[in-house]
């Protein structure tokens, strides 16, 4: 017997690995939670039907939700990550020795949980003792803490269950709130290709707030499309304005000082969203 | 009763697209030849069960073989397009001005009769003046006109079927051979995700007959893992010393003078293929 999971990535068209064994299917009090493992692409964490990150392709989007915004600020010593109970991003935060603190905001307990029993290549570092995990609504936490972060990640799921209001425009002012004077922040705005709308709408809202706002780019096989884009907010230091030659070689498997300013040249289709004529 | 065409991308890995019909399903005298009309893509050209162009992501296969290569050549008149008889690539050769010649030499002459009748958006200037089709074999017509071409585009299938001698090293010694004293070729190499080994091979081939190599990359949604890389191989002109500033605006979706460059930045994964320490 063979085992296919499918995802309809839209009504009409999706992904289809082939399985080795279901790990873990649970509905949370947030989410549908699955963990199976493919042939493929190895362990692959699922929520609400959406793959959240596998062993083989997880290194892209981790490492450039974290390594872009951090090596533009010129000194992140306190990081907030807003969702990414699979530990990640914070395991690439870590890479930065200048980073004092980083604390993950994450509503769903079980992902945190399931991903240290199940993910601990990815989820290793969330018990280093400079992470501070708590379980929580991450819009309430930016609400609560002015003032307080040099840089801020957003790593939510797609714009429905628990994380639609991480999509909202009050949620970008918290954000602004949230950090310090030259605070910047990054969050994951979904594909160009079938969710051209919301990567416009996340720019027009987040251009009202931050006086320097750029999209760029990276490729995830089992994301939608496999092209996806980060919206990256900032208060006083432009990313493109950075020495690449300044930046240090860390151990990554996707990002590169050369890559640094290269992934905001974006294809024209998806130019024209994030700057209408 | 809903029908879904699904590929398999590797044994263990596909896509699936909801289908309106199949127009055409062909044993030719080369291939296995579909045309198939899919909801989320439109009409997708499919030779021996693998997705060569949709109607919806064409663009950016055909704009990123022509472009970088013809904004690299200072003065690309007579070019060559080995394979693609669906006439995509041929299209946006014709948007360069300077090009007083393209020849199309493509192997399967059903895949040209068919692309004119199915696919009239990609193949429509194929009968356009500048525009000489030769049905033959790529492999023969190279090594029989030497010193011929400024520009050699290889748009071919997988290295399996008819295109297995369209990546051996004997066919890029013919490529360097029918190109002139400052002539330039680019040929797709697949993806990094799953065929790693034959972009480093084909690397490896072309440094040892072309002075100047160099991989970029694109996102082709339905092409396996998203993310395409291309070669380019180049007698005397750098694609990293063209100013991008004078390179002219075309009517194009994907490519841009400000992605010129940025394609070549290639993530850590893709670079230790392209250069192994």
């Amino acid at each position: 017997m063979e085992l296919w999971y499918t995802e309809k990535q839209t009504d009409h068209f999706g992904i289809t690995a082939k399985i080795k064994q279901t790990l873990v299917e649970e509905q949370t009090d947030f989410q549908h939670l699955a963990i199976i493992d493919t042939v493929e692409f190895g362990r692959m964490l699922v929520l609400d039907g959406m793959v959240m990150t596998t062993i083989k392709d997880e290194f892209v989007y981790h490492e450039m939700v974290a390594h872009p915004v951090l090596h533009t600020h010129p000194n992140p010593k306190h990081v907030l990550v807003v969702g990414g109970g699979d530990g990640g991003v914070i395991r690439e935060v870590l890479k930065h020795p200048e980073v004092e603190k980083a604390v993950l905001v994450e509503i769903d307990g079980k992902v945190i949980e399931y991903s240290k029993k199940y993910l601990p290549e990815i989820a290793g570092e969330l018990n280093n003792p400079r992470v501070e995990v708590i379980v929580n609504d991450g819009y309430m936490h930016i609400h609560e803490n002015k003032n307080t972060y040099d840089v801020i990640m957003v790593d939510s799921t797609e714009p429905v269950g628990p994380a639609v209001q991480l999509f909202e425009k009050g949620f970008y002012q918290g954000i602004y709130d949230a950090l310090k004077e030259d605070g910047i922040f990054v969050a994951q705005t979904d594909n160009p290709w079938f969710k051209g709308d919301l990567i416009q709408k996340v720019n027009q809202d987040v251009k009202e707030i931050f006086p320097i706002v750029k999209v760029y780019q990276a490729n995830i096989p089992t994301y939608p499309s496999g092209l996806w884009t980060f919206t990256m907010g900032s208060k006083t230091v432009d990313p493109l304005n950075i020495d690449e030659n300044n930046i240090p070689e860390l151990p990554t498997k996707y990002y590169t000082p050369r890559l640094h300013k290269a992934v905001f040249a974006l294809p024209r289709f998806v130019e024209d969203l994030v700057n209408p004529k």
